[in-house]
């Protein structure tokens, strides 16, 4: 998906600034979201230092905010399509979550592409629930639950 | 509580790495955890990249990583204290994160020191529940209920 703009590409400059997936945090994740078919997919490898308890082992509490970030992503991304907003002429609705889950089912190695997937399981009003997992390749070590809410305009 | 040892500063050295709590991970955050009577805290003010969406208000990733944490030092604690570990001659059993759920009740203001506390629900066997709370000093924004489960010994 090299010459795909990515969901985050398209947020508007004020809500560009998240550390794990602003385009203008230049100290951040920067991860990118693109649809697959029904599901999103966000590919991302850690750096070497985002360790957990073991050295050989991801750090928990990134495999949380990589699959926070890729849900509030899939919600903006569905919420355009669901109301028809072309992206070519206006930034998507934002989202911020209200509620994040992750089970962690297996420890997540280190060194390896991760691949996150998130799929809408349903759209009320300014709500939008996702289920996500992560982990390596087809592999799933953590799975999420998210609920995200669009923020009122200013 | 500059003079006491925080829970983190026991692990073993191969316990040690952990992005959110390792002293020996150099890029890492290096929270603090200390028992305050029944509950135990944690004072921690985030650096300025650590923003969300919005350049005022924290990352919920970054919030669920010190929940995180936060909750597996208490674990840990909590168990050499019921279990009658002395960590003045071996560190505490090590404890990984089962089940993380984090509910963002308002936004986290940037630029201001966090106080986590955290309060042990139940303990079964080799598994502690935790519930979390984080803010601005004594006002809470967001909330944990975490699963912990002791690591087996090697």
């Amino acid at each position: 998906m090299p010459n795909e703009m990515a969901f985050q590409d398209h947020y508007e400059e004020k809500y560009a600034h998240c550390f794990g997936c602003g385009r203008l945090n230049e100290s951040g994740l920067k991860i990118k979201s693109y649809w697959d078919g029904e599901e999103s997919v966000c590919r991302f490898t850690p750096a070497a230092y985002y360790t957990g308890g073991f050295p050989e082992n991801l750090y928990g509490g990134l495999i949380a905010s990589i699959i926070d970030c890729h849900a509030a992503g899939t919600a903006s991304a569905a919420n355009a399509r669901e109301t028809g907003i072309d992206l070519a002429t206006r930034g998507p609705n934002r989202f911020v979550t209200a509620s994040l889950r992750v089970d962690f089912l297996k420890p997540t190695p280190m060194g390896v592409e991760l691949e996150v997937r998130a799929r809408v399981r349903e759209m009320a009003g300014r709500r939008v629930w996702l289920d996500v997992t992560l982990g390596p390749g087809a592999e799933v070590t953590a799975r999420g639950e998210v609920l995200m809410v669009q923020i009122p305009e200013r």
